[in-house]
C-alpha cells in the first residue's frame, strides 16, 4: 500500500531551513502503516532535502559552508539565460539532491534523537514550497 | 508491482551531463502504472544523479564549481593505486552520490517545470552508462 | 513484501570509511527476495551513505576533501550550542546524505565492479552506527 500526500512550506529565500520531520510524521500516522518507508521529495531545482540535527547553531554553518563553497554574489552562466540571480541556488541544490528515504518501524521514523528532516530552500527569493511525501510499507 | 529496466547513455567525460527525464518517464509508461515511485540509479563509482535546471548555463556553472571544489589536476592518493587519472571523478561521485526516487501520479513524475533527472559524468573519459530506472506502484 | 534489519558498526571517527555492501547482500539474501529495491539509512547527524570504490587511496582522497572543504578545526556556531567539536560532522553529513537506493535482480545489487556501499563517519570521536536496511521486492 502507498499513500501520496502534499506538504506546502513557505520560505524566507537562502539559508532558510524547515524541519519537516513532523508533517512526515502525520503522513506516516495518516496512512496507519505501521512500518514501511516515507519517502520525501522537493518540486523544484532550487531547493533541497536532507537530514541534520535542527538547531540554530548548525543551521548557520550549514549557511556560512553553502555560502564559502558556493558564494551568492558570484559570475554564474545561469544568470544571463533568464537575467536571473539564483546561480548559486541552482548550484547547491544540484549538490544536495531532491529526494530522501527514511524507514519507520511502529508508526515511529527510524530517525536519530538529533537528527531531523530538513528542507534546504536555496532560492534567492521565498517561495512556496511543495514537498510530496511518499509512504509505503 | 514493480518493473525494472535499463537505460544505457554514451558520455564525454567530465563535465557531460545528460538528461534523462524522457527515459523515466518512459519507463513508468510501459510499466503501465498510474502512481508510484520511480528509483534511478547509476552503475559505477565515477558518475552521480541529481535533478537541475537541464540549460546550458546552469550546466556550465556546475560543471565550473566541481572544477573549483574537486579539481581534476591535483593530487590523488587514487592515481597512485591504479595509475589513473580520475580521483576527482571518484570523489565528485562520492558527494553527490548515485541514485534518486521522484515519486509521480496519473502517469506523470511529479518534477518542477524546470526540474529535470540529470546523469552527471565525472570520469575523465567518455564512458558507456548504465542506468538502472526502477518503477513501483 | 518488505523486511527491515539492522546493522551496527563500530567505527573510529572522522574520516573512517566502512564497507556495507556485504551487510547488504547478506540482508537480500535473508529476505529471500530475489528482485528488487534495497534501501540503507544511517541513524544520526553526524554520519553519511554514498558508493565508492572501497580502495585506501580513493578513501583518502575523500577524507582529504572534506578536510579542505569543510574543515574539523574551524569556528562553527554549533559548537557553542553544546560545547561539541563536532561542527564540520554535523555540516559534511548534511552535505552527503544519510540514506541510498540500490536496486538488485537475481539476488545480486546492481552495482558496478569498483562501487561499493559505504558508511562515511564524520563524528569526531568513534560511535557506535546503526544502520537500517530495508529491502522490498
Amino acid at each position: 500500500m502507498t499513500v501520496t500526500s502534499r506538504h506546502r512550506v513557505s520560505t524566507r529565500g537562502q539559508g532558510d531551513v524547515h524541519d519537516l520531520t513532523d508533517a512526515v510524521a502525520a503522513a506516516i500516522r495518516q496512512a496507519g502503516l505501521p512500518d514501511g518507508l516515507a519517502t520525501v521529495f522537493v518540486v523544484g531545482s532550487t531547493a533541497g532535502l536532507t537530514t541534520m540535527e535542527f538547531e540554530p547553531g548548525a543551521v548557520a554553518d550549514l549557511g556560512a559552508l553553502f555560502e564559502r563553497l558556493v558564494p551568492r554574489r558570484a559570475d554564474y552562466r545561469h544568470h544571463l539565460t533568464w537575467g536571473d540571480d539564483n546561480g548559486s541556488s541552482h548550484a547547491r541544490a544540484a549538490l544536495v539532491g531532491p529526494s530522501i528515504s527514511v524507514p519507520f518501524e511502529g508508526g515511529q521514523l527510524l530517525l536519530g534523537t538529533w537528527q531531523q528532516i530538513v528542507l534546504l530552500e536555496f532560492d534567492t527569493r521565498g517561495r512556496t514550497r511543495e514537498v510530496v511525501i511518499q509512504v509505503r510499507d
